[in-house]
């Protein structure tokens, strides 16, 4: 299976990420892939494939015009007004906030808290440039499958199924499953399927597709009620409009082992199927390990291996892994494997 | 003037407000009451009064009970999950969570978030104890006021009027406005008037007494499109229901001085009287103020005394004042005592 990875992902490095009431070093932070990337080495996958320039134009198609100029240029007006630090919101258009739909404020600081869902993400410098290239990494991935069928990967950081329509957050800025979806309905696929197995609900990517009939979300995640992002995810969220019966949660609770969670799996892949998907994508975050630090499934690592082999046996369809989450650090690299050489195996 | 104030105050004080990107000392401070102390001493004010025991029936009358629970009891739930730093929130119910309006999570993590408007604002072990010392002071005002006419001042800290039903932020945690305002109608005033002159929108109060025909909430502030808390008090925001027609928003630019500041606060002292209030609370934030560290407006010392002249003149209602915003430091103890002589001689 062929992997496509940019070392642009380094350019988003920020040092401060907001947890229990301190700044730490990031969970998600650039060695994480060091450690998908020597496992792919050391068990034969091809050399690694540079991604082509992004194509911004399906990003477009997906996100707001006014989120993606923010991401883009946010950092110098964030500088020019003079703040020390890296980008974190602090005033949210939050629940009481009556003009919270409103188009967003002129001064920088309300345009962060306007597109920013979470305090915990930061926007670099480098942070723009990094995001275009993990999704240049998942539509080179995208393009590969759809001219030579079969499944690629895409080790994509930072992640991106927590980036809705105009908001960043949870460690997201473009939502590379979304543009993905879109890139497949484009080239010709009637109906796709996102399928989240990131820990964490891909309240991003449910949010942009909410409302469309051709593609399916489908995610297993710890339950609203546990887990961050905390205010989307309940297993009564089943899409509106053209949309209603596109998407399906899987929320579930803490201690959720592999019994369980591969149960879900296979009313995901049951749903997948009859919905009549000619095209796959997964979110494929590996924090559902029992050992995550921010999680609390307790799935061990052979269970990936099982979870890529049930996609390829029950679907069988075309299919680009997209790298989310995962924050063991050096299960991460055994975890993700696992999920793709399952799946070749399948 | 009377003043009734709480050294209980000081158990509220957070060592970090993430600002700018960084935590930094937070601009709401324990020492600017000192200020405020030193200038009522230096202009012969009588001897500040500590408050009765706080009566929190009133709080509930203007507050979500599950919030106030939740203020009273986040430290201990905090501390228990383990995080090493005071209370600051991370994941938000912001603009695109489907379930931002479900009840709250359990997680402690996801009940800050949910509970919070901003992540400016840290509670720490003794933030609750402050902020009822606080809403303590701007009860025995009101009750001094109601038993014998005239007017008092409250030297609340922490302010209030950022605290919205059920959110807490902006340095705020209880509605000291909202419950005054209550109390006066409690005991038997037909309509009471809110005057926030604080730089910020008083987005708290005017959620809380939005539906309501009761109470007039007026404000002036720095306009939304610039200023914090950014996502209220747009001048089309009026009321709802009953209280359609009894909201007032006076936003304000960058740079305006008190020639069009005072314009604005006539017609509100114009709308007050139309409306029949018969008492006045007033969020008296002196960050109008030109030196004030995170605002924009440019009022004078002098203007301050001016400001309250106008308001004796133009209402002579019975009158609480309860301190809000104001982090020039020095400044606020001269601005504040300022408004009130300038009242006193009106
Ligand atoms: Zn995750
Ligand atoms: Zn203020």
């Amino acid at each position: 299976m062929q992997t496509f990875f940019s070392e642009d992902h380094r350019l988003h490095f920020p040092q401060g990420e907001l947890h229990g009431g301190e700044l730490v070093t990031p969970f998600e932070r650039p060695s994480r892939v060091e450690y998908v990337l020597r496992q792919l080495k050391e068990r034969g996958f091809p050399a690694v494939t540079t991604p082509d320039a992004v194509d911004l134009s399906i990003a477009h198609r997906v996100h707001d015009a006014g989120f993606l100029n923010f991401l883009e240029t946010a950092w110098d007006e964030w500088k020019a007004a003079g703040n020390a630090g890296e980008i974190i919101a602090t005033g949210f258009a939050a629940r009481r906030m009556s003009g919270a739909f409103r188009p967003p404020p002129r001064d920088i600081d309300g345009k962060v808290g306007y597109y920013a869902l979470a305090a915990e993400t930061a926007i670099t410098g480098g942070t723009w440039k990094a995001a275009c290239s993990s999704l240049a990494s998942a539509q080179s991935a995208q393009r590969h499958v759809a001219a030579k069928g079969g499944a690629a990967f895409a080790l994509c950081r930072p992640p991106g199924h927590h980036a809705a329509s105009d908001m960043f957050g949870g460690y997201c800025f473009i939502n590379n499953a979304a543009v993905v979806a879109e890139m497949f309905r484009l080239g010709g696929a009637g109906k796709v399927a996102v399928l989240d197995v990131d820990f964490h609900h891909g309240n991003g990517t449910q949010e942009i597709l909410y409302a469309r009939g051709d593609v399916l979300f489908a995610s297993l995640h710890g339950h609203p009620e546990d887990a961050y992002p905390y205010f989307t995810g309940y297993a009564d969220e089943s899409g509106e409009g053209e949309g209603e019966g596109a998407t399906a949660n899987y929320p579930m609770r803490p201690g959720t082992a592999y019994g369980e969670w591969s149960q879900a799996l296979d009313e995901a892949i049951a749903r997948i199927k009859a919905f009549g998907a000619e095209a796959l994508v997964v979110s494929l975050g590996v924090d559902a390990y029992k050992d995550d630090p921010i999680s609390f499934f307790k799935l061990e690592s052979e269970d990936f291996r099982r979870c890529g082999n049930r996609l390829a046996k029950g679907l069988g369809l075309p299919t680009v892994f997209l790298m989310e989450g995962g924050y063991a650090i050096e299960a991460v690299g055994i975890n993700t494997v696992n999920v793709l050489e399952g799946f070749a195996e399948g």
